[in-house]
């Protein structure tokens, strides 16, 4: 197998350098002094485009060809097949793509989104729309080169999600607001506010910290092979699976912000470190349209762990009437009026809201789905930027009963459309969706689950994830690791059926 | 100036590999977990191997002919004709070096310090003498492919000491020997242990790190533009004058290690921190035969700075008359019973000593010169690697009056030989040298300099160092810079009389 160990060896070197720009983002992020920025910036600079240079270079193209006759014969569902076909379509997309139109997006991605956060601040839409503009007909450009059958956006979610359309997802939208939308009226129905305010307290950081560490490392995050820090905009990130950093953000006056960030990306990190060792350094680790070394299925596979480890298993009534005392240990005189009880319900109020990344399980969704929606309009050229912050304030209203008093609030409130990640969003419905599928498959593999998990052995459930989707890195589709433990492809009933029975319940609904 | 310039861009680059291979270096001495080890390894390695290819190319060869004969009429003083000969010098060696040779070097040495680690912990010297004696040998035939007139050793110390050699160094020895001895020799003679032992305590190590941070911010440490971490072995690493990184580390018992070694780490930074910007990415910021981004004239003359602001700044009665109170304010219990003068003297009492890291400023030179002393016979081949412990332990009685009790104390002590660092040793005592030197300059130029430091005005000094020395990055070498300053080339004069004066009046030897 000379040619393909060839090749093997030449991928594990560009896979090497998408690690080390994995840890130049980790340290600009959480160590870094703030002067440091612009040298940062040109050492990204160079080594993204000396990365890049490697693997659209001849060299790649010569011994791909050379392994690919000599891996021919393969089945093509094994590791090797699977490399190879990753290798191959996205070298064939690199090529598609001028590396003049990539520098423009990168040089207008990082004026454009310094031009967001001040019209953000200044809550001044006009100033950002010329950027939006020329980024929406970059973005254009982009899904025009890398090709696609009937909608552009379809070309830029295939950066992120292999095999999903924007066809599906119109579907997979019309069921989720045909469930959500009358259960979200019947929770406003009903909803009260909370008898008292759980948060009015003090939170002292190293005790927050110290309780993030241990609920990370009860769910199963190896701290041998990993790290929690702090950062303003928590995430995860990987340079191989032995060495995982995750991150969190801290409130002193609210709690929960820090502890389900940080399970959330434990959720992501454990995806990395349970991913089979003979994947490290392989293209079932890399993401090559994105440059990233990554290992999991796609961008929502990802996400279908972090919600999963973050909301089903992290918000669960049954985690808190195990797990509160500690709580109770760590912050005595701020819990020692309230329970289990009353905390997860805390955790858990439904209510429409203004801002994503404050919603709560039942509304987030629709957040996502009014994004998508709007940039497939953008894409199409049905809407155009000018109109923007009113078909935003429309939606807010149809799907969510509000109108956003402001554009911060509004339009401007997230940073993804500034840097250009078009067909990104869906991603994270994509992975709430995934998330109830395959927790449902694991209860109906195991059927002592349920008593495991009420017993705190998380083990259980994580040695299940590790072997039937964790572990093949990105060898196999979001669809083909779900149609293998569930028989289905992304199906949103789940998702649905688990929203109607917790928040039923929650709600005195039945 | 095109030729220039693009070589220029082409120098950048490199060194922005060398940047973020500092930065892979800081991340794995402070924050990587252990498990990341052999993964970091590889990235080290792939980057490495890298960084070199670009730097040996025919590309470089091409880009530097034209750039040279561009610039052949610039002043030779000039920064750019400086740089060219910079790059030219380190070309012209890096294509003398067989690649093979590296490549025995790094994989014997990563090896080779492990059996060395091992080999001390179990005070066996045995099983490490095959490695020493490959190590040598690789290190001979190192030697041998970078040239030399008159000894081995030349050709090793070039890498680190531009204009320094094996006579020089035998010259500098003789006269240190003849001032240090005598010396010693009545500073023993009087020597009484202390009354209290100041360090019986305990030193919360959070206060320990305000403390080192005061000190560091104090003497000039750009925190904007820096950290502070602790890590086991202390070092100071940068990746640009605008991201320097420092390290320390903390006895729970035993406060002045924390304190030296930060100040020490700290004047490191400083010479970082205060090179010109123009020399930001270029050549006089590039170490190319380490393949390090590092801007000082030499090693050892980044030790002089680390040295002047640890030990001439760092250990002076005046230092902590004005700063005792600090001490207290952090340690209000463990310094009640004591003063500033106590703790001045604690901190440089004389003793000889078995361990070269914690020898005081009379004895330290002669470990070096026992080390260096006995490289230089391993590479001509007078002494064997079989008679090593022997050799160290009669020049240990020669020099300091003491016999190791064991080669775990004695010969086995350093890592330096055990991944090939021959020619490194003789840095330090430079550093000492170059640091009495040029502070006696800087008081002979500024007569108000001892004033401004018994107030705590550290600036003016920092500034005169950033103009005379720092600034010029690599541009001008230790002697030449010396020359500017004090009208000689590197003088064991200062060193000897500072010492005198310092240690007569200590001991009361007048």
């Amino acid at each position: 197998m000379t040619a393909y160990d060839d090749l093997t060896a030449h991928i594990a070197e560009y896979h090497d350098l998408l690690c080390i720009l994995n840890t130049l983002k980790w340290d600009m992020r959480t160590m870094m002094p703030a002067a440091g920025a612009a040298s940062r910036g040109r050492q990204l600079a160079t080594l993204t485009t000396l990365a890049k240079s490697i693997f659209v270079s001849e060299e790649t193209a010569r011994l791909l060809d050379a392994a690919e006759s000599e891996v021919a014969s393969a089945d093509s569902d094994s590791y090797r097949a699977r490399a190879l076909q990753q290798i191959r379509d996205a070298y064939e997309i690199h090529r598609r793509i001028p590396s003049d139109l990539v520098a423009q997006m990168a040089a207008l991605g990082a004026e454009s989104e310094a031009v967001w956060a001040k019209s953000r601040t200044e809550n001044d839409f006009p100033s950002f729309k010329p950027y939006l503009s020329q980024m929406l007909a970059l973005n254009i450009e982009l899904a025009e080169a890398i090709g696609y059958e009937d909608h552009p956006f379809d070309a830029l979610i295939l950066q992120f999600e292999p095999g999903m359309t924007s066809a599906r997802l119109q579907q997979i939208f019309a069921e989720l607001k045909a469930g959500v939308l009358p259960l979200l009226e019947r929770i406003v129905a009903v909803d009260q506010p909370l008898a008292i305010d759980l948060w009015e307290a003090e939170y002292d950081l190293a005790a927050q910290k110290k309780l993030c560490r241990e609920l990370t490392a009860l769910i199963g995050f190896d701290y041998e092979r990993g790290r929690l820090d702090s950062a303003p905009h928590p995430f995860e990130i990987s340079f191989t699976r032995d060495d995982v950093r995750i991150t969190t953000r801290y409130d002193a006056n609210y709690l929960p912000m820090s502890l389900f960030a940080a399970l959330h990306e434990a959720g992501h990190g454990l995806y990395e470190q349970n991913i089979a060792p003979e994947l490290t350094r392989t293209a079932l680790t890399t993401d090559f349209l994105g440059q990233y070394a990554v290992g999991g299925a796609s961008y929502g596979a990802h996400e279908f762990s972090s919600r999963l480890w973050e909301n089903q298993i992290g918000r669960s009534r049954g985690f808190w009437r195990l797990h509160f005392n500690r709580l109770q240990r760590h912050f005595p005189e701020q819990f020692a009026g309230t329970d289990a009880e009353s905390f997860y319900r805390a955790v858990n109020r439904v209510r429409p809201s203004l801002i994503r990344v404050e919603a709560d399980e039942v509304t987030y969704n629709l957040h996502i789905m009014l994004r998508v929606e709007i940039e497939m309009a953008l894409l199409e050229g049905a809407v155009s930027v000018d109109e923007l912050p009113e078909i935003w304030n429309a939606k807010m209203q149809e799907y969510l009963g509000l109108t956003p008093p402001d554009d911060r609030r509004g339009v401007l409130q997230d940073v993804h459309w500034s840097f250009g990640g078009f067909g990104n969003f869906p991603t994270y419905t994509i992975g709430n969706i995934m998330a109830a599928q395959v927790l449902a498959a694991a209860h109906a593999q195991m059927p002592d689950l349920a008593a495991k998990l009420a017993d705190g052995d998380y083990q259980a459930l994580l040695t299940w994830l590790s072997e039937n989707i964790y572990r093949h890195g990105r060898a196999y589709s979001p669809d083909e690791l779900l149609t293998r433990v569930s028989g289905e492809e992304l199906n949103t009933a789940p998702l649905l059926d688990y929203l109607e029975h917790k928040y039923s319940d929650l709600y005195g609904l039945r």
